[in-house]
């Protein structure tokens, strides 16, 4: 029977051809300008499933983006794997820091990536790692190795909040029943350190606009006399940290999960280097929470960061204009047992309490979703286990990412099954920024590695 | 002779077209794809200039943008009034917010302008108060009542700080030698209480950025880990005030004038409805330096103001992103003794200061100008009381206005000349916001009231 690695190497070439494709449909679910190209990439996904040898694909429609659901029952006793993906991804900008169009996929080599990667918005977030999964999934059942049941769940809407899928899960919980999902949409420590990521922090997403007098006013003559909305929005957002950047908002740490000592030494065993990190990001110094290191502050505490800030004038030049309003977007990462939708009411009640009376603040929340920690010692995480040790020769080390994938918690919820995730890119991939990329190496070891979880799953089920 | 209320009721149709033209072309100093419009405009006010009856009009050049320079001299004996005004206007934006297009004027009449108002940016501020003198010369030449020399100066980067004017000064003194400036920059308190700028504050005006990381990062991944420069920067502005609102940046107040409490006292009795105040801004409150009134706040206080804030994702929808940059315009507003270079630095050695390390910071000076007062027993201010009383039938009150002309104080170093500063827009105009506009009945009173000055001026000197 063909190993996995010749099939690989066979089609090397047709598997980065068909990922380039998909790279190069601008599926931005966050812009509604991109309607048309979203759902062309969800027919995309369609007939690549078809391809990879699915009997039954469907392109299921939501209140939101259409959910690409394909299957393949090989026998109803058997173990039933579900993937998850998404095919949408972040909007590109800022444009001008990207070296190659965000849609013009190219491959270059890098330092890290000396057999080359994949440049383009997506690569890796999510449609390079999805795609590992189609092409798992052709390999298997071109070579007769399918060992168990498969049903794919690819969504449109992962980057804007999953909006539509719990409605989805509602009302498909039968035909997406399943013994365990798979998803890839993490990283892993680095090429030669693979790595299952154990937790994902949680997510608020607000956004604020501050009112001051009701229209744009001349800062001389007004300036000193009225509340100026950007002045009051700094004042406002600066007092969310105190001088510990510990998160000010009453109540927020109340149901935070503090680890103990012995699993905090276990996180620091994972190979971090502050210097390399410095380096990488051309910082002299890391910031964040006192009391917890870089690989805490990002992993296992809560965080809140400004994403976005507008107001006022911002062209070429100088106007000396008050403004008649201003606005931010802010987003909460949370970690168990945070309640996101909590925590939303937490930051409107604050916000709206803090603003002075001089302006009038609207705290509009976008979407959230809950952290999630997933148990090392399940037959699941075990079967994973198994994988990356006969694909890399080394035991995966069980990481908590900073990360969010709001549904996983949504599918313990909903389809009362665990996750596991199998993530094969790096931090270095720089997925929501300019230049995303995904190692070639990386996807095709993807590829390999998701039937051994596959094979060893089934095996352990039986 | 012809009086000039019966010149302009005979000219008034012809005085608002002509004014209606120039307010078309949209001078914009502060964006450099104006260009065209702004040179288009200097030519329009030469032509202006030539037909009011100037003997020379020059359009000279500058390093930035070309002075218009006019003069008739009648007797080189009698005294001479040098007009100052500028062509360029302030940018447009936010575009959304004008009820008609700022470059298509159009007349609306308001409660406060029930003769009607003309709608455009720089229908006030300053092409119409310029227009006024340009108007008032072309009434006393065309009825042979100008009582003495007079010399025009209509420059075209007001807007941007006036970077060219002292070049052309140091160059022109001779020509533009005078006995006295007028400028009609300003406002009056109400269309019924007539007054006179005495009093202008100074402007430094900055631009920060602060940089974080190399790129925008993924902030799930990062955030909490590194320092995110939109929250830094909030907290660096936070700081610049206290909690009485006092600026924070050490030696800000060492030279700020003090006044007497009489003096405050006297400032006090300018008509004034804090209710009203409120009302026309729709805001619940006031907020400004503890321990002044608001017209002080205003007026007689240096202030600190952001005048445009950006970073990060401002599109539609919601991107978890560190931005790797973050930005802010911010305008202080000086007052006597305050020396805008010396605040300047002030700014830039503190601003830096208060970076955490995690950061960057880079201050850009963009351009500033020095607080000016004048007296009011001099001989310019007396001949300007006449002109309003014989115009009004009322005593014109002194005021300190909040705005900045920094080239007044410049005058006096330079031409080593009084200004006078007969202001005829007001408040509610809304200058360098949207929907600025410019009172029929003021455009018209001021072509009346100027010549009034240049007859006292005259009679005076004598």
């Amino acid at each position: 029977m063909k190993s996995a690695k010749n099939y690989i190497e066979e089609n090397k070439e047709r598997f980065l051809n068909e990922l380039i494709d998909l790279l190069k449909i601008p599926s931005i679910s966050a812009d509604s300008a991109y309607k048309k190209d979203v759902i062309a990439t969800a027919e995309a996904v369609k007939t690549s499933l078809e391809k990879a040898g699915c009997d039954v694909v469907e392109i299921c429609e939501t209140p939101g983006y259409p959910i690409v659901y394909g299957e393949k029952i090989i026998d109803k006793n058997l173990p039933t794997v579900l993937v998850y993906g998404h095919y949408d991804v972040q909007p590109p900008d800022p444009l001008d820091l990207w070296e190659s169009p965000p849609f013009e996929p190219v491959i270059k080599k890098t330092d890290t990536h000396p057999e080359g990667a994949i440049y383009a918005r997506g690569s890796c977030d999510d449609k390079g790692q999805m795609y590992m999964h189609v092409k798992a999934m052709e390999y298997m059942t071109q070579t007769n190795q399918l060992p168990c049941n498969v049903k794919f769940m690819i969504e449109g809407e992962e980057e804007v909040g999953s909006v539509s899928l719990g409605w989805f899960l509602e009302r498909n919980r039968e035909k997406l029943s399943n013994d365990v999902i798979l998803i890839s949409d993490t990283g892993m420590i680095a090429k030669d350190v693979p790595s299952i990521t154990t937790g994902l922090r949680g997510l608020s997403y607000v956004e604020v606009e501050v009112t001051g007098p009701n229209r744009d006013l001349h800062s001389g003559l007004y300036g000193g006399a009225v509340a100026n909305p950007i002045n009051v929005l700094a004042k406002m957002i600066a007092s969310l940290h105190d001088e510990n950047n510990h998160i000010t908002i009453p109540g927020f740490y109340d149901k935070v999960e503090e680890l103990t000592t012995k699993e905090r030494e276990k996180m620091a065993e994972a190979p971090f280097s502050l210097d390399a990190y410095k380096k990488a990001l051309d910082i002299n110094d890391v910031y964040g929470e006192k009391g917890y290191t870089t690989n805490e502050r990002n992993s296992i505490r809560p965080t809140l960061d400004v994403n976005g800030i507008w107001g006022g004038y911002t062209g070429e030049g100088a106007k000396t204009v008050i403004a008649s309003k201003a606005y931010a977007k802010i987003s909460m990462r949370l970690v168990p047992d945070q309640d996101w939708k909590e925590i939303t009411d937490l930051f409107k009640n604050h916000f709206e309490s803090i603003a002075p009376k001089a302006v009038k603040v609207k705290v509009t929340p976008h979407h959230g979703g809950t952290a999630y920690v997933t148990p090392i010692d399940s037959l699941e995480y075990r079967a994973a286990e198994k994988a990356y040790e006969a694909t890399f020769g080394k035991t995966p080390i069980p990481q908590r990412s900073g990360g969010s994938i709001p549904i996983v918690a949504l599918f313990e919820k909903e389809l009362k099954s665990k996750t596991i995730l199998m993530g094969f890119g790096l931090d270095s991939d720089a997925i929501h920024s300019p230049n995303e990329h995904f190692g070639i190496w990386n996807y095709l070891k993807g590829i390999e590695t998701i039937p051994q979880f596959f094979h060893y799953f089934t095996e352990m089920k039986k």
